[in-house]
């Protein structure tokens, strides 16, 4: 835990504090972004020292062909089936104003091969080095942004979220995007702030109860002000994170992203594992409200039950 | 004119009907890309024989800082004067949901410094140069793509809308959108299918009256199927159009095109100068409806009035 007994409700004494009715602001990042020692964690891999420097610096990484044509062929069927027929109705969500399906989301627990998938070590591995212990998975989905339909994605970022409506305490968690299609300039390919990760955006706006109903579909709380996204990115700039099938992107809890539409017929479909640290535990969250249901914030993650 | 006494209706005498209730599909270009002898186009200038080639090949062709960034900056500062005050409120329309502008219309009328741009041979001499004949303007407009809320445009050609709604004969227009800001990969910049020129979409859908009240916010009829937009994709591919201010993008009435949302900071602005055939004078519309707004389809060419 990087914090002894965090505070239960968001006000000053807790540092990341945010969603409050009426105030805004960016306050400075309070936690590492490599835990522990870097010269440990490059030597111990799987990520060498110039990969986690990149990582530190931009707050993400993406990393070409880390998986092969096969297993991402295998991958993608296994999505679609799962598109088709959810193991459970529950977890799936759906494109606003349309049957498309958007994100499927507890598979590491509902799906075999996704088990296997966030146990691979070079995901799995991934984390562990960089956040210096053991992981487990908080959040799990495949992001479906099919052809023509694919609807944008705000920017925003994770932390925030799940910090205030999750109760996860800090900074000490990472996705891991594993690209099941071609991530194109023109098919709503995920864009990053670099840098920005440095920075915690206390967003406006309570957080109504059950928020997590529409905002899967559409956020509209959680998200940073234009003000605040002008500054951040008129000093980091935008990167697309443009790569081929098997390509994985590695991103900061804290790092702000967002996507545009798809217009293309070229679908764009990408698995999340959401990685956190054993010493980061789920507490009830910050914001005050009812916990998300475990499908979007898992709080017995596997390594409880062994 | 190309075709003597065009019918007045969408039938199957016209050979671009389309909105047609219940019945979709594609049939081959009857006019030419290029008008007149390719060599003595090439021989006019301002293009020189690789440049109409391509043209003639894609269906478009993107021309590097044809105007100068003291030229640019000009247009751009007018540009943003008339969002602020628009020389006639029925000329500006908003994007869906927003109070933010979206276009302005009829600026090669309603505007000094536009109207100098419609006259400019960089522009109009292409035109003429193409489309062998002297030209008007039939369409000018400013299309903001403002930061964050910028909405996309549905993939879509022209011509249909212009021969449907207009009553525009045959396919002897171009269009020339002049980059006012820089269009990046990120900030849906226009994107258009190489060769998809040389094929006319029907529509299926009838036309209400009064049809583009809706549709320049959001277009919904006049829009191919996804079936039809597979097939044209999967032969042509997708091209994006970027490229810094002062660059020109040349397009064909008939090529498909459209454009993504703009979520990123960065705004997106191009003007368009539409210029017609003198030869291709407008006819009553060919669906049958009574036609737009001259701000929108502009009968009575300033050449008429010497």
């Amino acid at each position: 835990m990087t914090t002894a007994q965090p505070p239960r409700r968001a006000d000053d004494r807790d540092p990341y504090w945010s969603r409050h009715r009426d105030r805004e602001g960016t306050t400075a990042r309070r936690d590492p972004i490599i835990w522990g020692s870097r010269v440990e964690a490059a030597s111990r891999g799987p990520l060498g020292e110039r990969e986690l420097r990149s990582f530190e610096e931009n707050g993400f990484l993406l990393v070409d062909s880390l998986f092969s044509e096969e297993e991402v062929e295998r991958l993608l069927r296994r999505a679609e089936e799962l598109a088709a027929q959810p193991p459970d109705p529950e977890t799936l969500v759906r494109e606003p104003g349309s049957d498309a399906v958007r994100s499927i989301f507890r598979i590491h627990r509902d799906d075999r091969v996704f088990r296997s998938l966030a146990d691979d070590p070079r995901l799995a591995g991934v984390a562990r080095q960089i956040l210096d212990s053991e992981v487990a998975v908080h959040q799990s989905r495949i992001n479906f942004k099919p052809g023509f339909t694919g609807r944008p994605f705000d920017w925003h970022s994770d932390f925030e979220t799940w910090h205030m409506e999750d109760g996860m305490p800090g900074m000490r968690a990472l996705s891991a995007s594993l690209l099941l299609t071609d991530n194109l300039p023109i098919n709503g390919t995920l864009m990053l702030v670099p840098g920005s990760h440095r920075t915690y955006v206390r967003c406006q706006g309570e957080t109504p109860e059950d928020h997590y109903r529409q905002s899967l579909a559409e956020q509209r709380v959680g998200i940073p002000s234009q003000h605040v996204l002008r500054d951040l990115i008129g000093e980091g700039g935008v990167v697309q994170a443009t790569g081929g099938p098997g390509s994985v992107l590695f991103f900061d809890c804290n790092t702000l992203h967002g996507s545009a539409g798809n217009i293309t017929p070229y679908p764009r479909h990408n698995v999340f594992m959401v990685f956190n640290s054993e010493h980061n535990r789920l507490e009830p969250p910050y914001g005050g409200t009812r916990p998300r249901p475990s499908f979007l914030a898992d709080r017995a993650p596997r390594g409880d039950r062994p």
